[in-house]
């Protein structure tokens, strides 16, 4: 079977393997504190034009989100997302076991607007109930969302500009940061986004690490004491430097963003099948997650060949789909893909 | 100034007051183990017919509301809800604050479906990424809802019998109870409710006591330990005796029915002033909180005169609105009102 | 039987409920936004000399506590206390039920040391996994502690002093404070004590009232939205209005502290026959809370007629209990058992 | 400088990283559910003789300690160990963050008794005020412990036994496990250990892999539901392959006891030096740390040639320190070092 249903079914690009190989028996600090995680978030922050960035190194991406999320809010606040946001959907309520309300934005495209944000702020603060409500404080998106779309630098740029407005803080989950920056329409890039928002993290697992995102922290009102808060949640990597040598492979010369082109070049090739046999999609996005609505017959005929993650289903016969590239999908897998597609009888 | 915007407004009963003030200087034991509480109890078992009910007395309804969930539930647990709820809007996000999350269920008139909740629950069971979803475990609904409404003795039973096919609770909030048992069409009593739900409550703060809700555990899987629970969430007053004075008052003969019925009745007055005027509503209901739609200039006449709750504007020169009779309104009070409602120009 | 086993076995001073009768119909916004309310806390910030104290007034202690310590710290602080304070020991955990340990510091008699405090302080900063370790954030102190004794002014100051030098909130919890003000070599009072702190309160459930703590915040960093935390932990009554009433009619011409007082000296009676029978104490105090060591033998002959708390087994033949007299113990119970005291065979 | 501060500053064990290449581009499930994993759980069942044992694997050992904890405890319940364990010292409050008090036992060489756990029950049970405090229903050791000591066979029956008399759960925290199976004077294996505690885990991460814990869990009880656990707690590694890649390198074969057998042996040169000096242990132990009390002096010369832990003055001019072997320490290192100790002027 060959598997589109996610972008971390193998392991990490082979320039990682060998530099964890050849550092193996090098003797250094724990917890993050040894000169290659140090590197690391110097290449990070000469990449964001941002030297006064904290850059902390963290396992995962759920782990990630409830670290940054809980070090930030008091008690009484919530995190306003999408409805289809990460956190609100497929972390088991990580961000609740913290103790936090994620507050749902209607949002049919993943994205969610300024205009939203200001209006669930307004609302709250002039309800004369409001003292009996979670206050909104914290904003997060996901760039890409989990539906592929990215958001443009106008966007960013009104939702950070509300933010501030209001003394919101803007965090931006990255995840597939790779995916949407070498995405067809894309005008973000690392400075942009460093500079419209207060926390954002790189993601490493879905773009050629073994595992890994680096959480860069530009308001200073978000830096103290972090990490205490990477201890207290769990994600304190105690050989922290295998984080550090993973960035630092994947950001010093540009690999990541190579890696990243490599998927969403593949995934417009399938997306091209999908339109030229005429599936539609349920959200039309640029980058390598590819969300066709398939004929349920097709799907039958891929049973045991093809993996794709279901997304709900649309009619009696239809169904959509979630058809994920990645940083080492071969061509040839999509050569295969892509002739099923376009031959297949619907 | 009338106040019509909530029941609670005024103090207690004057049976209450008495009976505090008689017994006011009767040495007894702390934290609800003295033998006005043990009667007090004893009068809820014979009123729900269940002798093995264990009965708890809470001063306010967002304590009882999160000390009663966060006892039954496992951290990866939520509690499921309409979007309206109580717990879901108005109580500060206590629910997360003791690490769960509310499932939302959409409803517009606060009430929510046997069939919804079984449609969740399959969809939980049968996606593909159940263990990153928060397990719906138990269901809160309030009777009368935030809206009024009152469940009927089929839909209750519906819902009931969902909860234990699926292995869900069922936990009944009865801030204002005795306004639903006593509404027109009601055919749910004490008994009926007793054997259709997990665990429920009685509320007195809004229905004749100083403070008040009494817990009623049917599941013996809730019974064990509640009483840590109530300790450790801040609710276990120390000369609890005030709360089983104030049920036993309330409950020994039925006046906490009658109460019930005195505060229907006159917001039946002003839904008929209401309708004979035209003036639609928001939702309809037959319980003491009416939701007319209001003219704004009416409501602006109404400014100093009578107070109520907002609940959002309607269209440019209408506003949805909540008028509260409660069990100490007075007949002139209302007859206020309703002349004013039937005279007004708008 | 005559209760000495707590200072919470009857009602309420009945200047109180003569009060909440007469202003039982009067109608009032509900939630502690009522002029009862206003007036109160007008009254405790003369007394305290402190026009710009926020005031707000919960039901209990627990729920104080920790509504003060869980809208104070970050996820990664703690609580410093004595290894007896309350939070510690019988709150059930509710501390820690809002994420937070409680770090406590040895103490023979219930009080700790500004030189303890900033060891403790001194060895976090100075240990190589610091961020390993929680970080002490908040001092908890009770004036009267749980062992009835008291802070002088000179500790008070020392441990307000070491507090500010290192950026820490000292919080004190006078759930007995008029036991401690009015005790025999006290040199504190409302002004000192509201000068030497960042947040206390004023204990009314076991002085005369039928409940309610009146929460006094001096450092505007612990100010705002605490509204919100009060509502999200369950602390927020309805009726508010039946807190401001009672304080006032406690704090307004020093009812309060005569009650203090009366209860101080009754129990210096209680001492002192201890004391001329040869009884030693475990500890030794001036306020309203009694430690004799007993024989068992006597403690025997008081089953039925004497109720007390269980301190310790001391040897095999003695045990520590604690007496506690209150503003409405009287004197004819005293006598009774001072009486006994002297006469008892033991 | 040499490194024997801790037994985590060098990468995995060459065997590990081959097998992380040859595996490197195969396709499998995330999240844990890949046929490595299987294997691993496979090895550890057979190796513990418990076919109906769950394995889990996760990260590291903060997130193993706080999900294990979290998952078996209801909100009033505590976990009992011991005053120096690392889950009361040495995680960032993370189990309070959880929700639940840490209940300390005094302990002088990191180890607690049957008999105190007993202790600490009945004294729970037994106080008028039980439900004012946290009920005790975990008990959670390391072995080796925090200081380096081992739980013996009858022992650790000894507190099992126990905690089957009480319903309460013992919890076992591996995290050099094999440094304590391997030790001279250990008489425990891995049937015994899980035949003697409810759940336990294998410490990867100090014992030759990149990181890892492979969570045990023997009681039906603690078995439902634990993935959504590990989701929520941030420890579901996406790409979970390489856990079960790694655990069974180790355990296929017995490499995970060659590596602790080789690291007790070099850790016992160390003690052997330090006896021969006249240098005396803080405690005194047979796995791979080392707590010499140390003349300042000889520190002092150390300084840039050998990292160890600082344990705490000892007196004037002694200090107790931590010297850790590993998996990996040379024989050449442990050479320089004893020479280091034997020649030192003091």
């Amino acid at each position: 079977m060959i598997r589109f249903n996610c972008d971390y079914s193998e392991g990490a690009h082979e320039r990682i393997l060998r530099k964890l190989m050849e550092t193996n028996l090098e003797q250094t600090p724990g917890y993050g504190e040894d000169h290659y995680c140090e590197e690391a978030a110097s290449i990070i922050q000469g990449l964001c034009k941002r030297e006064d960035a904290d850059v902390h190194f963290l396992v995962g991406g759920t782990q990630a989100n409830m670290t940054v999320i809980a070090s930030a809010l008091r008690p009484h606040q919530g995190v306003v997302g999408a409805v289809s946001a990460h956190i609100n959907v497929h972390e088991t309520g990580s961000i609740e076991a913290t103790g936090h309300k994620v507050l749902a934005l209607a949002s049919e495209d993943g994205k969610i607007s300024a205009g939203q944000v200001e209006t669930l702020y307004l609302e709250h603060i002039h309800d004369e109930s409001f003292e009996h409500m979670v206050q909104p404080k914290m904003v997060y998106i996901s760039n890409p969302t989990e539906l592929g779309t990215i958001y443009t630098r106008a966007e960013l740029e009104a939702l950070y500009g509300v933010c501030r407005k209001y003394g919101l803080y803007l965090f931006v989950d990255g995840a597939r940061l790779a995916y949407g920056l070498m995405a067809e329409g894309n005008d973000v890039d690392l400075p942009v986004l460093a500079a419209n928002c207060d926390v954002f993290y790189i993601g490493g697992t879905k773009v050629g690490a073994l595992f890994g995102e680096a959480v860069v922290i530009l308001n200073q009102e978000l830096k103290s004491d972090f990490r205490y808060h990477i201890k207290q949640r769990g994600g304190m990597l105690a050989k922290g430097r295998l984080l550090g040598i993973q960035f630092s492979e994947l950001l010093r010369d540009g690999l990541y963003m190579e890696l990243g082109r490599h998927a969403d070049r593949l995934a417009d090739r399938i997306r091209k099948a999908c339109t030229d046999k005429g599936y539609p999609f349920l959200v039309y996005n640029t980058t390598n997650q590819v969300f066709p609505i398939m004929p349920d017959k097709v799907l039958k005929q891929w049973e045991g060949r093809f993996s794709y993650t279901h997304q709900g289903r649309v009619d009696d016969s239809h169904t959509a789909i979630r058809l994920c590239t990645s940083w080492i999908t071969s061509e040839e897998h999509v050569d295969i893909l892509v002739q099923d597609i376009l031959a297949c009888e619907d």
